[in-house]
């Protein structure tokens, strides 16, 4: 649409008004479009973080399932160590407790629950909860001397501390 | 910057060029202004459904760890119910493996674990598998006689089917 000029005056007129609305609509749409393209590059990049926070928390929610389901098994496992530590007058039965115990062992490993390792190590209060103490001549202060209850871990991280009796230096009455 | 006129005929080239420039300039921003916009939408469409997506998957993996753990845990189930099941001689060693049968049931519930209902039920292809079949008299034909292997669900789908004896309409010979 070319505006058509009634005089020299308002021909003047009539071409400088269009573009001045151009040269103004250049400018709106060059800082739209700018401000349209810094809109996209954000939201990109809130895609991409979401993306990596996604996948962590993916990760934990896996780790967090597995340890939610395997957590109430431990003190069952307990338990059935406790019976076979009492042992029995009937040998036929007490081995297939045995052999329930095993498997029991390695259904947890295969779900990647590994025990703690306690006796004898140095205590580590990262994986060890020290529930009692005693005073010892032949092992180092500091060692555990005895698994009261025992610990697992599941991958990296600790399922349950081991419950541990740890060796103090021999007292100078003994 | 505005084109300084030398005469007429130049003056009106100098108006028109600029303005030519401008057109173009506003139409080609116009469409690069819209084009940005579209990706932005189709980019916001994508992050929401990958949201969506995401939220269904990571249920899925919350599903599928539990699965992947307590799966390997039924067969030493197993393997203590035929224990209990052959009985033993010695009754405080039995109550004391029991009581730890109990215990990994319940562990097994808290997991969100429940047996599949067989012995009198219709037998239903979705949560049994049949091993054998035993003609009856008694009990209706196509109605689970005995379980061989106990069945398990976790929430709302099959962890293991269970394994179990069909009745069928009683022999002739009978």
């Amino acid at each position: 649409m070319s505006a058509r000029p009634a005089d020299r005056m308002d021909a003047a007129e009539a071409d400088r008004e269009p573009r001045a609305v151009e040269v103004e609509d250049v400018e709106r749409l060059r800082q739209a479009l700018d401000e349209a393209r810094q809109r996209h590059l954000r939201l990109r990049a809130d895609f991409e973080n979401a993306r990596r926070r996604t996948a962590r928390e993916h990760e934990a929610a896996r780790h967090e399932s597995r340890r939610a389901a395997l957590l109430p098994l431990l003190p069952v496992l307990d338990t059935l160590e406790r019976a076979l530590a009492a042992g029995s007058t009937d040998p036929d039965f007490y081995e297939g407790v045995a052999a329930t115990h095993r498997l029991f062992v390695n259904a947890l490993r295969e779900a990647g629950v590994e025990p703690v390792e306690s006796v004898g190590r140095p205590f580590d209060p990262q994986v060890h909860e020290a529930v009692a103490t005693v005073p010892s001549g032949r092992a180092a202060p500091g060692t555990v001397a005895r698994e009261v209850r025992r610990g697992w871990r599941l991958g990296d991280t600790l399922l349950r501390p081991a419950q541990v009796v740890v060796v103090t230096a021999p007292d100078d009455g003994d």
